[in-house]
């Protein structure tokens, strides 16, 4: 059900021929009454042309729509890009009776390809009639590319729902990478509210994984709200709502980690007394994005040596974040292999699809955790021979 | 020749036993009369017992010799690694009747094994009887572990030589990754002036490589200088001899790039018309360690999107380095394929062991360049199968 288990909103997906294998690549989402929303973007110094004009319409309007393509991420496609975008969203509002504002345009695949604008108008057009409260698998279903299959969630709290769908595979790492999530919700915010939700919700999910540590041009994450739960709204369940957003978003983060290209094991490194939390969340990512690590993991071989050599090169503040070997502890799967500057000698096995490395630096009460996907011979096959 | 290529430096490499297969595994660098000396030093957060033991005995005394193993890295081994590293200094000491003070000890190998005492100062006492002004092969060969073969460089100028040994393949990147280099000189320098000429040669060379953006706990570059050329300096002799270091420097590190683990293609990054220089160079690292550009190169894919995806998110100044796509030109060894901001079409052909891309950001002044190997399924192989 993803985006249409909260009350109050339809989508679609439907086939409209830009990615050549004639799969879905075209998802419309909107909220049936009015809606307030938010959206977080690539902080990619490079900005896909639907970002630019997405971001344009947000600034202005609150959105009811979103339509994404997949196959062709209109990105680096200039003025022409631009415009391609513009009209998407355009035929968008005219079909559903909106502003060309109030809807938000999203966009992924290759990179440098010009959009075909014939077919994602066509497209719109066909999934404007197919928009249905049952439309939330087909429209999980329309934003994929090498994704293995669709991430979706929902959590289902006393009054109100909350429900998303996301997309993934490669690229994959903070600052949102080439990921696509949207999230609904019939929880009431008013207008100008959803941001302070949702930022907080992404910074320890989406902005925590990692496949291969790039960074994408198209990537975003959208919340739509529309209250139509009918729930008289309070702080407490302001904090239900933010628990459920966190939970939902942590799940299609996890669901994207997990499907990484190529990825065997799901590794979670969890880095506990640093001086800061700062500090700490650079060490784990430093740890999660180290090709020695990832390949250690998809051998199973519970490398710490690796690991220190990762933790120590974490960058922080000009230099590297600090770190006293003889006070530091490191443990895989819960067993204690390295402490108090030597090797324990215990050598745990490993042979699961997930690993848990733990470092406790012994220094402070920073905390920070982060999920990457290990490097295998299969994320050498699909980059090295796809043209993204 | 390497490390005794310039006159005045007998080395000699020998197999101690370390290393499980039986290969030569310790090598040992003297200057014959006095000499002077400088080193680098990884950054690592964690580092190996013989870079402390190195740098306390640099801070007191100019470095006469060198001794390296190979097999075992003496890294995270705690106090017990320091006595293992300070037991090898005093081991050369004795035989070479120099204070121990007056040794560097390196080590490059797995981390975390306890240094074999014994077989190194067996290993010590070996090498010692085999010192010859001949042995420069015989301690490159000496000092390697995954690496496919030694590397060596010599530049012979008018009165003075400079010749060098370096061992590298994995975990290579900038602030001297896995990475040992031993340069040599008969060119005259002044007690505490090496270290001014060395450390620009590091810069622009081994602090510009990367394998797989790992940073090791072990890396050093050490440069001996025993005026035994006998020639009589003055500022013109001091720039050649700069440039004949960082010449012996860059070769250095080009070898270390094209036997990086799995390489197949050796990967050229420049970058111009940054804002500054540390932007350029951010920028260049960023797309040299992306796996996405790296696996492209593998694939012989001209993927200039993925160029883009990377150059847009280089790390600087706690965001991204700046940089406007519509000023923004890509060139795939010679051919544009991106510029004003869109595709131009032309498709180069790469087939080639060496693939030069480069950036003209249209910006400013700033430029910088970068080496790096490409990521391939031998890359994953000999990382998920090694225990490092």
């Amino acid at each position: 059900m993803s985006v249409t288990a909260a009350q109050g909103f339809t989508a679609a997906g439907v086939a409209a021929g830009i990615r050549p294998s004639g799969k879905p690549d075209l998802a419309l989402v909107r909220s049936v009454g009015r809606c307030v929303g938010a959206a977080l973007w690539t902080a990619n110094r490079v900005q896909a042309a639907p970002v630019l004009v997405s971001k344009r319409h947000l600034a202005v309007a609150e959105p009811q729509a979103v339509v994404i393509n997949a196959g062709v991420a209109n990105a680096a496609t200039g003025a022409r890009g631009v415009a391609a975008a513009e009209a998407t969203a355009v035929a968008v509002a005219k079909e559903l009776g909106l502003s060309p504002e109030e809807v938000l345009v999203l966009s992924t695949g290759v990179i440098g390809a010009p959009l075909p604008v014939d077919k994602v108008l066509a497209g719109v057009r066909a999934a404007a009639l197919d928009l249905a409260a049952a439309g939330g698998g087909a429209a999980a279903a329309a934003i994929l590319t090498t994704d293995s299959g669709p991430k979706e969630a929902v959590v289902r709290a006393t009054g109100f729902t909350v429900g998303g769908m996301a997309k993934g595979a490669g690229m994959i790492h903070p600052y949102l990478a080439t990921m696509l999530a949207v999230v609904t919700t019939d929880y009431p915010l008013g207008p100008g509210e959803a941001d302070a939700f949702l930022r907080p919700a992404v910074e320890t999910s989406f902005n925590r994984i990692s496949v291969d540590g790039d960074c994408s041009t198209n990537d975003a994450v959208v919340l739509l709200a529309n209250g139509a739960g009918g729930l008289a709204r309070d702080s407490t369940s302001d904090a239900l709502f933010q628990r459920s957003l966190d939970a939902v978003c942590a799940s299609l983060a996890r669901q994207i980690v997990e499907d990484g290209e190529g990825a065997t094991v799901l590794l979670e490194v969890v880095v506990t007394g640093a001086s800061t939390e700062e500090e700490a969340l650079s060490i784990a990512r430093r740890i999660a994005t180290s090709p020695l690590v990832k390949t250690a993991a998809f051998g199973h071989d519970p490398n710490w040596g690796r690991v220190l050599a990762a933790a120590g090169s974490a960058p922080w503040n000009g230099g590297f974040a600090r770190l006293d070997c003889d006070r530091l502890t490191v443990a895989f799967d819960g067993v204690t292999v390295f402490e108090a500057g030597i090797a324990t000698g215990r050598v745990p096995e490993l042979s699961g699809a997930a690993c848990r490395i733990e470092l406790d630096l012994g220094l402070g009460a920073g905390a920070a955790s982060y999920l990457a996907s290990d490097l295998t011979y299969d994320y050498v096959r699909i980059n090295a021979d796809y043209t993204t």
